[in-house]
């Protein structure tokens, strides 16, 4: 294998074998292929896509590149899900102990806060001690101990899917589905699950603003996953304006401990159901959608779930009190409301500029190694559709520091549409679900 | 300048501005871009192109990385040729005598054998003791002493282009008309000439097979020289066939010297006039192009030029006892004629596969650092059109080694097509030039 012929293949839009793509992604991983090489290819990749059976072969590369987890020797389904990522896009922290509660296991490992979307991780990081850093004996003792257990990608896991994201992220080559999807299924099917519920998020919040974008790269995702013998289903689900009311690392932990105590607002619960649904239905928990979706809820009402994600706070290190007394979590100092220009009714929202605001505030990254700060956020008034009258507040800033919060106003004010008539179209919370017939 | 941010751009077929590629190229050269980024941002100008603009920035921000010589002082119109390659290509060797003879200044910068292609260093240092490795401080002595020198890229010259040609090679972004353009322009402009004539080869043997792509080049190369105020013209030359009738480093000396002694094959010997009558006359030294050529065959036939050869051979540290004694240099130990498979005319040749043939032998290098044996070659007997007997030989090898004369044989066999009647078609030496009314 001589990486200039592969990169000049892939260039005239020509396909690799599956053996091409193990020896350069081995060679790659190993130091063999230098990084110029690699992001030439990439950007090949990114402007003349790949076949599925590429797809298929880079991403059993990419998993190979590392350990593959295996669970099989613990009881019960192991089953996760994965969010494409958006603002307010909390559900993990919600159906994670939701499923365990109902008898499968769900080994999951997140990201970090990406661009003006928010990662599971720094969202469990707001619960003081909580360690999402676990070594992998330490994964699956929590796992075996309580069903679940929430860390980060370790060394061991695809180390060359770890690899590869970075220098995509300095090269430009962020932006293909192909390389999404290996990255994303490559994580994925090193946690030695048996199923995947996708969350492919697509409108102004999603990386994916086009409905169609969001379906191929969800089509993609099932398939990948299906030519590699998981039950994998994939919910396109809107991003057109946040999920639930709040967006920001602790707010987001108080947002969930209320879903998981039978409150919190009505589109994230009704979203967690139906994820925590299918992750029954694949993991074979329930014959029926409606059983799954009716169990999840049963186990929201009877504390059951609660008392699951306070028993995985613990076993990880964090300070269960918070489950029961939130305000022991960060919060901000000062809070601003962002009232209303004018009388009517929300028509769109920008919802990439919320989150961008809520980066600027401090509660993400613009690089890599920035400190976030856990308890800044915004809190949200109106969705698509609703009154608003000139003056009402449409969000409100949690903030600590001055310094950028002329700019966060100015992001979050001009994200509103307000028009005098009610909008004909309110986004569906849900818009389809491909890969159902599994 | 973020480079990410440029490098998305030309991702997303958008125009980057005169200061940005300025300021992308500085830091390249610097060293404060890495390759990884370069070599993505490159790819993506290969698959997605740059504007006209673009191009002429790219290549003045590139000459400007180095020196860019001046002669100013020197009499006479500086004038330069440059080739795009192809086999037993070698006007070089003979026009920048006959023109220094005819009292122009030629401060010829070339480069090495690429691929299947020679190269005229290559070709020059098969004279013993030949140094193209002048200081430019010696470079400028000789232009002044005797009108020419013969020199390959020193590190003041375009540093840019070859720190960016070497990761080009490597990464499969050699084959852009914008980077080949820059690349070229680059070099050439930093000799301080007043005028270049492109001689920019097309068919089976050239870099560039169809005839748009190297007439697309030609225009690209002509109005990136005039924008930058220099008399430019292009010739599009035919490769479908070699050039002379030998290939291969001291073959190709002899032959030069043939034509400059007044023999030497038609077609090479009419090329060479035709691109040293395009000097005169871009150098202003006739005022027609009729005059030129008289003038060319004038400095032949009065062995001015010939001697002006001797005088720089000697100038350069070189053997000048190989002018009347070509027997001087190296030559094969072994001969090898490739008989004609069929009776018949030659209908078209595979003459990449006749390039490709003279690496095999060792007169070329496949990898950066190979060593090159100047004595291997081929010499053809039979140009497209010219009937053949069955038996009856096509071209010899000259050979050293025997390890590959098989690959060699099969290249050279398989290269011909013979057919039963004469073909309608014989490829004109040249198709066009483009650029002459300037």
């Amino acid at each position: 294998m001589r990486a200039v012929d592969l990169i000049r293949r892939k260039r005239d839009s020509g396909e690799l074998t599956r053996e091409e793509i193990e020896q350069l992604i081995a060679a790659y991983t190993k130091g063999d292929v230098p990084d110029y090489q690699m992001s030439a290819w990439l950007m090949a990749v990114v402007l003349n896509g790949m076949t599925r059976p590429e797809i298929a072969a880079l991403t059993e590369a990419m998993l190979h590149s590392g350990q593959v987890l295996d669970f099989s020797d613990l009881p019960g389904r192991k089953v996760d899900k994965h969010s494409t990522g958006g603002v307010g896009d909390k559900p993990s922290l919600v159906i994670a102990p939701i499923v365990a509660a109902g008898g499968l296991k769900v080994p999951m490992i997140s990201g970090r806060g990406l661009g003006h979307s928010g990662g599971t991780l720094d969202k469990l990081e707001s619960i003081p001690g909580f360690n999402v850093n676990l070594s992998l004996a330490d994964f699956r003792r929590v796992l075996a101990t309580c069903g679940c257990a929430l860390i980060g990608q370790t060394a061991e896991i695809a180390p060359a899917d770890k690899k590869i994201y970075a220098l995509r992220d300095v090269t430009g080559t962020v932006e293909s589905p192909a390389l999404i999807c290996a990255s994303i299924m490559s994580k994925k099917l090193a946690e030695g699950i048996d199923a995947l519920v996708l969350d492919v998020k697509t409108g102004s919040g999603a990386f994916m603003k086009k409905i169609e974008d969001a379906a191929n790269l969800a089509e993609l995702l099932v398939e990948t996953g299906k030519r590699m013998g998981k039950k994998v289903v994939a919910l396109l689900t809107d991003m057109n304006q946040p999920l639930g009311r709040k967006a920001g690392n602790a707010m987001e932990v108080v947002e969930s401990i209320d879903v998981l105590s039978g409150a919190g607002p009505a589109d994230l619960r009704e979203l967690c159901l139906e994820l925590a649904a299918w992750m029954f239905y694949l993991g074979e928990r329930v014959t029926t959608l409606d059983e799954g979706k009716k169990l999840s809820a049963d186990l929201i009402a009877s504390g059951q779930a609660r008392e699951k994600f306070r028993e995985i706070v613990g076993l990880q290190g964090g300070d269960v009190g918070v489950i029961d007394d939130p305000h022991r979590l960060a919060r901000a100092k000062q809070t601003l409301d962002i009232p209303s220009s004018a009388d009517g009714f929300i028509a769109t929202i920008q919802c990439e500029q919320l989150g961008v605001a809520g980066v600027v505030l401090g509660g993400g990254r613009e690089k890599k190694d920035d400190a976030i700060d856990p308890a800044v956020g915004l809190e949200f008034h109106k969705r698509i559709g609703d009154a608003v009258a000139r003056g009402e507040p449409l969000c409100t800033l949690h903030y600590n520091a001055e310094g950028r919060l002329e700019e966060a106003k100015r992001l979050v004010q001009t994200a509103y549409l307000i028009r005098p008539e009610k909008p004909r179209d309110i986004p569906p919370l849900i818009h389809r679900v491909i890969g159902a017939q599994c």
